[in-house]
């Protein structure tokens, strides 16, 4: 969609950086610049705030547009502001993450982009402006958020493994975990509700599903919790 | 100190939670409105961020300017935007606290104020446009930070007792705790070095005083702690 300048605020943008889970790796998706500044260039989801919308109304719409997706978890993470950071005119953006689904229906370009594709957090190409640092600044902030709190989950199905699960934190955190330790941990939370179902259509042993259990969830997420792994 | 309008951003500008500590009471720093809009109302420090300044830049000179202020631990918390937050025109304002020794020298009102002042947090006035919620929002945020990193250590002096420490926690979360309990919890992370040295020029027995370990300080920052009060 293309909006008229009138209705644009040309000094504040919002930026997204929105990570998914693709069978065990971290992805982030960027998209490629169809105009100047940087046309060509890969970048983080982003664009203009608008006169009437609020910052995150703005960040969920640049997610809209190039996702089809709504209802997904989104949180503001930094402003960045530096002097420069944005050639020819003082920017500053504001950086929201986002957690989704992966997946690779409904993608397409945003209004000024000819191009969006996800790339494995350890082969994200060069990106324009200070993007880089917006995203090694959010991915820290990620990776802070799943010892503190439950976050992240919103990558996962609604029934999952215990491997699932060790495989998420995995991704987020670029490392590997002693999988006894880890279930052990986990489990002493009761956060999970173990199901009387198994996986289905795997070729291996089937493994028991697991869901949330909310309450308790939205009791960590509130207090706060530290997972050390 | 006057600016001139040629080099403000009109569309950015910054506000600072400055939180201190007196007597076990943890205040707020405010500032009297002495122009329009609001003139005359309580506001949090804050004002533009200027065309060749960087936005924390912008928060620390607001600081110094009230407080005579430099090296403070200083910290981004949140951008807040929505439509109508400020009247006439839209801003969105970066809030940052910061974590400064209550003091009632050198304070003096900013360049649009007509007064500075310490309030206790349960007794802050009425504040200006939505800087209740800024501030609701800052402190929430400090709340959650004190459990999950050493942070508000910088409201202590130097060397400081275990009763000041417990004071600083029970003044910032608005609670009590059980002595025996919060000593134990707290001796437990080898966060303190106990000193060769008592408190002097008390009525009481005077108690040890302890001093931070830097190096396990520096760790519990990067790595963050659960402290379960």
């Amino acid at each position: 969609m293309q909006y008229n300048p009138e209705d644009i605020l040309p000094t504040i943008s919002t930026d997204c950086v929105i990570f998914g889970l693709d069978q065990g790796k971290l992805k982030v998706l960027l998209t490629r610049r169809a105009i100047a500044p940087k046309k060509g260039g890969w970048a983080l989801l982003g664009g203009f705030v608008l006169k009437h919308e609020d910052l995150e109304t703005a960040a969920r719409r640049t997610l809209k547009e190039i996702s089809g997706m709504s209802d997904v978890y989104m949180e503001q993470v930094h402003s960045f502001g530096q002097v420069g950071r944005f050639p020819n005119r003082r920017v500053i953006t504001v950086a929201y993450y986002a957690l989704i689904n992966y997946t690779l229906e409904n993608l397409k370009p945003g209004p000024d982009s000819s191009d969006v594709r996800w790339f494995e957090i350890n082969e994200v190409p060069e990106l324009v402006f200070d993007h880089r640092y917006i995203l090694d600044t959010t991915l820290a902030y990620l990776q802070s958020r799943v010892r503190t709190e439950p976050i992240g989950f919103e990558l996962l199905p609604a029934k999952f493994t215990l491997t699932q699960l060790q495989g998420l934190y995995e991704a987020v955190l670029g490392t590997n975990f002693d999988t006894r330790n880890f279930r052990k941990k986990l489990l002493k939370m009761n956060l999970l509700i173990p199901l009387e179902e198994s996986q289905t259509g795997v070729a291996h042993r089937a493994a028991r599903l697991y869901s949330f259990n909310n309450d308790i969830y939205q009791k960590l997420k509130a207090k706060g919790f530290s997972f050390e792994l």
